[in-house]
């Protein structure tokens, strides 16, 4: 049996080692050599779409595919057999730290208003307003994670790694999830509580995966019913939001703001309305991208691949 | 006994009653009404540096200073007979959670980039290089705080609220204080252990007091210690950084970059080379400035003023 794995990133193969499978790098921007295109196995990771199509056609031997991203979209489009003759195994898990981290990073971003302090230095003026003796905790704006009410929408993996440091720093933290119960200490809850939801909700962060069931999820309606000052995170997927709407709340100054990982269309289009945006903070798909312990997951699958047993993550 | 509190922030005075004290509020922007300068107990908060003066002058029967600021630089400035007839102490604690919070979000802008992202969302431009794949906890970025080195240079009650936030993000952290020891888990080390300390250091946190002692302690001679990619994040006094061989040294890139929050002259003088001073990231004074838990101190306080003890935070 053959396994080919990336160089698209830095991988330890020999935690990979010590199956009866052949290892095989392969260049995620090139065809797959001849000699490797009867590989069983093919791990993906930031392939470029052709190369990958040109996979889909030409492994007719191929019959699971590991992806390390967390919603590998790339592989589904790329037109393989995936559910039929190919399995597909996502890289969820991969993520989940370094997607909290961000976030973790983009709400004190917004609480602490870092972005406002960089326009006036990139003008060579001194924010001022932003420093000096401020109010604690006012009722009327997010400015502290303190006593903040944090509503986690998509209370998955990457919830249950941000909802400790938000704890930590001293906010309420609630989730909301197709199932509701607790996890980890955190009350979830269903969709069909987020109208009581929303109005007590000072930071909303959005972790959806993208799909037609979430699609505009954070809708006009709903984000009326957030309180003036709220601010609004998405680290899940850009279709989640309903970009028009949010835009609109924020030139009119009903929410505090918003900060998007995430966009409708990425890279998000040269003189799109969100650049200028009152209150909205940028980043460029940033949370995640960064695998951690592929090669655990790659080895417990490849071991369970052999075994004839259910492997991790499939899709 | 009389004990006049400032208007200047807001204060749950029904949690310091109860003593045979005599309260009442006063204006810090006005000279204190002629009916209440005979009070022996005076409460400052962002007083005016003019009335303050006035105050000094005026307030005969003065016994004790309880100011709200870590650092009660406008009272000792202000010409009261401090340490003679008039006991001060200090706001110290009352800021130790606002400014771990500011400090964590500092070095999470910093690692995450959301300065860079901004001069690009500024220009309309989209910062692809900062999002998409990247590369795992590389060894020469600050990328992270996964597995980074912190040191925390002034290693007192500010610190020790950091510290578990760093922990819980991956970090090792280690302090730097006058007395070595292990502080609640932390490993705090005497500053002549700083040239072994710097060259292993990813993010260095200065929160040392300003004064005589710590002036320049950042020199130029230990910045040419850090490691090229290092950061310093200051949320102490700008006074303890040489600002000069700072800006030089982001200027030849021979460190990663700085976050600074406090500076030699405050506000920044415009037109001040730090401004535009290369992976500078400039906060105006804000980590603090939000006492939280006065009324208790000054409670506390009170009662052992009255009943003849030591009182907390004896400048």
């Amino acid at each position: 049996m053959k396994l080919l794995y990336p160089t698209s990133l830095k991988l330890d193969t020999q935690s990979i080692e010590g199956f009866s499978v052949e290892l095989q790098a392969y260049d995620v921007a090139e065809p797959i050599p001849e000699e490797h295109i009867d590989a069983e196995i093919l791990v993906t990771w930031a392939n470029k779409p052709g190369p990958l199509k040109d996979a889909a056609g030409r492994m007719k031997k191929l019959r699971w595919i590991q992806s390390l991203a967390a919603g590998p979209n790339d592989v589904i489009n790329a037109g393989f057999d995936v559910g039929k003759s190919v399995l597909l195994t996502t890289g969820s898990g991969l993520h989940d730290f370094t997607v909290a981290e961000h976030a973790l990073g983009m709400l004190l971003n917004a609480a602490r208003r870092f972005y406002e302090m960089r326009e006036y230095q990139v003008r060579g003026q001194w924010p001022g307003h932003l420093g000096g003796p401020q109010p604690d905790r006012p009722a009327d704006r997010f400015a502290t994670l303190r006593d903040a009410r944090v509503l986690i929408w998509g209370y998955g993996n990457i919830a249950k790694k941000l909802a400790p440091h938000l704890t930590l720093l001293g906010a309420t933290v609630k989730g909301v999830a197709r199932h509701a119960g607790v996890r980890e200490g955190t009350e979830v809850y269903s969709e069909d509580r987020l109208p009581e939801l929303l109005p007590q909700t000072d930071a909303l962060v959005m972790i959806l995966p993208g799909s037609e069931s979430t699609r505009h999820a954070l809708s006009a309606e709903r984000l009326r019913l957030l309180p003036r000052h709220a601010w609004v995170v998405n680290v899940g997927r850009g279709s989640s939001v309903d970009e028009a709407a949010l835009a609109d709340a924020l030139d009119e100054g009903r929410i505090g703001g918003a900060a998007l990982d995430v966009f409708e269309t990425e890279p998000l289009p040269e003189g799109d309305r969100l650049y200028r945006t009152k209150n909205l903070v940028l980043s460029p798909h940033a949370a995640g991208g960064r695998p951690q312990g592929a090669e655990a997951l790659i080895a417990d699958n490849l071991r369970r691949f052999i075994a004839g047993q259910q492997l991790r993550n499939k899709l």
